[in-house]
């Protein structure tokens, strides 16, 4: 399938089984729309499931992992071997990501879009969870070109949906983004600014930790990345390749595939945000679809939101990434849905109304 | 037990493992402190439990139920008799906090601390949930004298330590406080304004869901509360006794209790706070065994979770009570304690960490 057919593919909300759920919770046993947001969400999981489940049984982090290489002009306070390192600690199931998950009860699946140096043969031996999508080495520094080529921006889109496809041949209820790469709060930064116009001094945030005067560093960086590649704002393709980053596109792919599938999509912080930001520029109905895991703590997010017209179901200060977030939310999302589908009405409870 | 020998009971937190908690996330495989918050609660659970806990299996929702006299002055858009309906409706499995205690895998426990009429032979029949604890049949209306007596406002609270203990023999690694009772906004509103000196107008909320005329008549019912009565700020049994609630002093009970038996304690919303606030005045170090479930939409919670020193975890616009917003914290308390004990640091998973 190319981009094209992925994208025509996405349909709207079923306006029908929105608006029944928005009716039933009205009835439902409890004083007027008193549990606020969780209604929110049980009607728009009404709307793109077109029903009223009463769980969400198979869900996935996807983390997508990638290296940039932007990372020479010091924006990380981690070196980039540690997305390789990492990888092999997902796979372990010793990451955060993997404690949560596991708490929520869904799976991890690591995708290296675009990881520096080959795949190794280790991570091969996880075949249930691990899926070898390699595009390029890293991309090259954005302060000196373009991350990558048109046509691996595209490539790079099309493997996150191919393994988007996959995973929900095993079974696929809801769906969170994770990301994994060195330097990628840098590169989503710079799609953010790319497609809102926002200016980087209001989008850059400390990462895993900079300091001011390396946060300064990274603003710089990133208004030269946006200066020398000068992505058009209406075009995702050209913002992914000139700007942005192997995971990011990955995320994209992903986000697409959800909204295809008709399965709520839940992002979570800086990066996913950047990807769906693309996503929804190649189709504004995928928005609809999307549900903020949480608020990231690194400074841009809250913004970005704001364009997305997203609001946040947690703030937790957290900043991690590899889609904790989003896999916090995945109870929240839970526990909304059960609401509408398990509660009796007033009437049914034998329960008097207000007067 | 009498109320002073409980409250001498109450130790503080083990200060050391406490640090232990906070030097070993220190090193744990992600960047320094990336998951903010769930980091601080899961120090305070080492503190409260001198432990690093995997889990906190055994949970309850404890729902205190209770009546109350200043309805009369018409504060609320229920009729009296929901209180009694709405037992019925815990028992049967059919309220909110069923369906939400039943997802995070906790035990509702019903108490009726001072429900207007007597005991309902059916919800004798729920035995293993169901507490017959009334004290007194509903509150007198507070605008016009004390809501019960002294005697009776210490026999409520010591009536929730009663529960508490017995749950707690039961097995109870984490409780949550719920609240039943038709006009118990207006008494914590009450109770608030008492103990911390804020002003009605700041504290009183649409409850249920009055419109501003109603508001402006309820803000006037506190008042007059107040006036008439001139609680004691000082003295937690005087503010209970004048201006409170069976069912609040019910929860300050079960909060003593589980600050002594050093167990977290999450409280819910509006209701919760005001009894939070009467335990911590009876004993400060109740504090630290205190976790702020989720904000509520009712007007004065935030204030009044700021003068007790507590940051709410979720903010979903909940404003139903019944121990709801507790219970949806229960899984991040959880997921943050998961964080502590099963995660590696980055000497164990030989990952570099930053220059």
């Amino acid at each position: 399938m190319n981009l094209r057919e992925i994208l025509s593919g996405i349909s709207p909300l079923d306006q029908e089984t929105y608006e029944k759920a928005k009716r039933r919770t009205e009835d439902l046993l409890m004083p007027y729309l008193a549990l606020g947001r969780l209604h929110e969400i049980s009607w728009q999981i009404a709307g793109i499931t077109g029903r009223f489940p009463e769980a969400l049984p198979h869900k996935a982090i996807m983390v997508g992992a990638g290296d940039h290489g932007v990372v020479e002009e010091g924006v990380s306070l981690y070196p980039q071997e540690v997305t390789r390192q990492m990888i092999f600690s997902f796979l372990k199931g010793w990451a955060a990501i993997n404690v949560l998950a596991d708490h929520v009860g869904a799976r991890v699946i690591v995708v290296d879009f675009g990881i520096k140096g080959p795949v190794d043969p280790l991570w091969l031996e996880a075949k249930d969870r691990f899926y070898p999508m390699k595009v390029k080495e890293g991309t090259n520094n954005i302060t000196k070109g373009p991350a990558m080529t048109p046509d691996e921006a595209e490539k790079v889109i099309l493997r996150g949906f191919e393994v988007f496809q996959k995973e929900f041949e095993k079974g696929l209820d809801m769906i969170g983004t994770g990301d994994m790469g060195i330097g990628n709060t840098t590169a989503s930064a710079c799609v953010i600014c790319a497609i809102t116009g926002f200016d980087p001094e209001e989008i850059v945030g400390r990462g895993t930790g900079l300091d001011d005067e390396a946060l300064r560093k990274k603003i710089q960086v990133v208004q030269k990345a946006l200066e020398i590649n000068k992505p058009d704002p209406e075009d995702p393709i050209d913002v992914l390749h000139k700007v942005g980053g192997l995971e990011i596109g990955g995320l994209t792919g992903w986000i697409l595939g959800g909204a295809r599938a008709r399965i709520p999509v839940v992002i979570d912080g800086f990066i996913s945000t950047a990807s769906a930001l693309l996503a929804v520029k190649m189709e504004p109905k995928v928005k609809d679809y999307l549900i903020a895991g949480h608020l990231s703590a690194e400074r841009g997010h809250k913004k970005a939101l704001e364009y997305l017209g997203l609001r946040p179901l947690l703030d937790l200060q957290m900043r991690l990434g590899e889609g904790t977030g989003a896999c916090l939310a995945f109870e929240i999302v839970e526990a909304a849905i059960k609401i509408l589908s398990k509660m009796p009405s007033f009437e049914e409870a034998g329960v008097s109304r207000a007067k």
